[in-house]
């Protein structure tokens, strides 16, 4: 019989899960003591609720519960309609659209201004892959409810927080409003219709640079013209680096073209008109807002991390609205977080427009940074004491003790086989346990406590149990999760 | 558009995500302090895992995930294997199971006796009714690779641990053992073939008492000299309170009869011959295990509960094979948590025998009868600060003060939006927040915090961060999860 997990699943042995559980502990303190709290929701939803919220590839990768009992008897009679009838629920894919249900349903019962974060897996049926699972953590943290632009500015200096407590450096948060990218598409006169097409190619400008743009737009059939047009104000827009000032040379650039109408496009094949964002005046509030956004954060100043105007920056959710960022950490080529502005979601389905924004920390790819680059404490979760077993006579006796170093809040295994005491040892080291108490018919006799440093090689024996217990302390290294 | 969670299954809120994330943190402590070691497995496994492993009534409420793409495809088009050839996976019923494969998988990197724990939800196709949901959580700790009874000692002692910690008095820790069950039915002569059926109802002892067992037995057919002898056999092994003392009752009804043949029984209508448990001897051991456990619990002592021998005892589950035990809890009919010693599932998977016994903590009854006895503290994960917005102005002030609070562990929430200052409040005071930081125009210009103490009204002006800081701290009750 096949042992492993399902394929693209994961098993997750104690030190790795410990070590998820660190990361876990660590983002939940800074999110708490921003004031955010936890919700969570079930693993999975109506069908309805999950599809058409979050683009076609997303909900490719859906895993469908199958229907059962009489309604499942019931769909398998109809074979016409296979294989949608065939399931009622399905697993979320992300925490955003549950969230949006989440608020529908219970927002009588939370506040105005609701922040909420949430840490829990999300799974899509993608092909397996190095480093792509199909079961894995995602942890958002929202504010649903005002428009105000401290909401963004808070966010991006609790994930800044977080990187840094988690020992990031160097990490760059780039921002950028969805609304210019319209703009800048609208500025160079690339049809409305090519928009997405031409956003999704944009969106590799880190991977693929110039060259790689300009042939990729080539192939989707762009007018050279409009190529060339596109590719010269993306230079343009390329050449300041002070985040304020390359937002200005946006500004410049930009302002007026981001309510402008649709450009029309030559063929009829594609149906759906791509929704225009409304947008009042010209445009000049877009830039006042990230001037905003990006001047406060720099006045706080980020301690390892610094904040970049990025004009080109996509993000590939189509439900943003507003400001969008994303933080890229060097060496690697994908963003470890990501986030923005969605004013539309939210009230889908409620139908009344509820402002939100919010951020995503890359769960998974933080844990394989940190993992990779050992970022870890080694002591995670570490037991303290092993306690071997003589003989079974003894086992009172061991117990008695475990349980007052217990009480002390010292993490003890005791060995429940009184094999030899050689083998026993090799366990201990095995395990890495830092102590090792031995309680034999000498030490019972005489009412003593004969202790072992396992690193240094050390043994000491003492009559009192609190000198024990304070020398071990005094000894101890550990991260206790 | 439904926007309630699908059937069975419930949205967390803040406040009662945080009590769950509250008692999960207590009894992980715990596990931690007697060595045991988290893991976690994919909430699916494939179909053939999980299945013929426990029982019919548990796999009835599989969840089943649809395949996929070109499987899905290749599936519908055999109509006559429907249902069972259009899912390959299915949600986790338990953890047990999962565990059996996790070990299989993986025992070459696990030592050689595995104590772990597992604290994960799980998913059961139930009729939905009050207190029964469809996704809950199991709270599970096992030890793999040892017959030591110490083991069974060591389990009680940290589940009673468990109990005590989050506040319960009174609770009884019964234990069996499941030879015995099958001895009482041969001493007293009932077909091998109607065993599982009476052990059914002897489970009822404690809803329905003995003229419901005597009731039910008569309508499952059961000879009423038969039911005569068991009924004798019943009120003899219950008029011993002291645990040893009634296990020395039970020893000489039962010793003899634990290997005792097959009893025939007069029908061929069932096939299957219920496995009958090999037991070397007259049974004796079975005896004295159960008088070493229960004489080492007693000698160690529980704070809050007591150990009791219930030679009634069944549990549901058929994979048990030595000691069992139940805890219940006054004023409540179901237990609080069981578990037992079952040498033979985790060796399915592998072919050879391994040993474990566990503990199975009962997450959502806990859960349940903490709520409504109100033993949850009542500051937990609360947010400490609350500052209000008195304009857009003074957000920079605002957020530095915050920082300099947050460093210093305290949380802090902001309130984004600079509306009147009275909604404000009402706002902090609906949240609960103990403390509330004015800045305005005065406060900015003196450099001064201006602090209210909520629950008392008292407002103090500090000149000092430090001092401010102190002051909180000094009046601030709360459970910082």
């Amino acid at each position: 019989m096949n042992l492993n997990p399902a394929e693209g699943f994961r098993d997750f042995l104690p030190d790795e899960y410990l070590r998820r559980e660190y990361l876990i502990q660590k983002i939940q303190d800074i999110f708490k003591k921003y004031g955010y709290r936890p919700i969570d929701t079930p693993i999975v939803e109506r069908k309805e609720i999950l599809e058409g919220k979050s683009g076609e590839e997303t909900e490719k990768l859906i895993f469908r519960i199958l229907k059962r009992g009489d309604k499942l008897k019931r769909a398998l009679k109809s074979s016409s309609e296979f294989p949608d009838n065939l399931s009622d629920l399905a697993l979320r894919y992300d925490l955003t659209v549950p969230l949006a249900r989440f608020y529908a349903k219970n927002r009588n019962n939370l506040p105005k201004i609701f922040k909420r974060y949430h840490i829990a897996p999300v799974w899509r049926a993608e092909r397996s892959q190095v480093g792509r699972y199909r079961e894995f953590y995602q942890c958002d943290v929202d504010v649903i409810g005002s428009k105000s632009p401290f909401i963004e500015v808070e966010v991006i200096l609790l994930i800044s927080e977080i990187l840094s407590d988690l020992g990031f450096k160097d990490f760059k948060i780039r921002i950028n409003d969805r609304r210019l990218l319209k703009a800048l598409l609208h500025a160079v006169k690339i049809p409305t219709k090519l928009h997405d097409k031409v956003l999704i190619t944009i969106d590799k400008l880190d991977k693929i640079g110039f060259d790689g743009i300009i042939d990729e737009l080539k192939k989707r059939g762009l007018d050279e013209g409009l190529i060339e047009n596109l590719m010269d104000a993306i230079e343009n827009l390329n050449k300041e680096k002070n985040p304020i000032s390359a937002i200005n040379v946006a500004e410049e650039l930009l302002v007026g073209y981001v309510n402008v109408q649709d450009i029309p496009y030559d063929s009829d094949l594609e149906e759906e008109d791509p929704e225009l964002l409304e947008v009042d005046g010209d445009g000049k509030e877009i830039f006042a807002n990230l001037k905003k956004i990006v001047g406060l954060v720099n006045e706080i100043g980020l301690k390892d991390g610094k904040i970049e105007f990025d004009p080109f920056l996509v993000r590939g959710m189509a439900y943003y609205t507003g400001p969008i960022f994303e933080v890229s950490y060097p060496g690697v080529p994908f963003s470890i977080a990501g986030g923005g502005r969605f004013d539309k979601l939210i009230g889908a389905l409620t139908g009344n427009e509820i402002p939100a924004c919010g951020f995503s920390i890359g769960f998974e790819r933080i844990l394989y940074l940190m993992n990779k680059n050992n970022m870890f404490p080694e002591e995670i979760g570490k037991v303290d004491i092993f306690m071997p077993l003589f003989s079974e006579a003894y086992f009172l006796d061991v117990l008695k003790l475990a349980s007052y170093f217990r009480m002390h809040e010292l993490r003890v295994e005791i060995y429940p086989e009184a094999i030899k005491i050689n083998k026993q040892m090799k366990i201990a080291n095995k395990k890495g346990i830092p102590f090792v108490v031995f309680l034999g018919e000498d030490e019972i006799k005489n009412n003593e406590i004969n202790l072992k440093n396992m690193e240094t090689g050390e043994v000491k024996i003492f009559k009192k149990r609190a000198r024990a217990i304070q020398w071990m302390l005094d000894n101890l290294k550990r991260f206790q999760l």
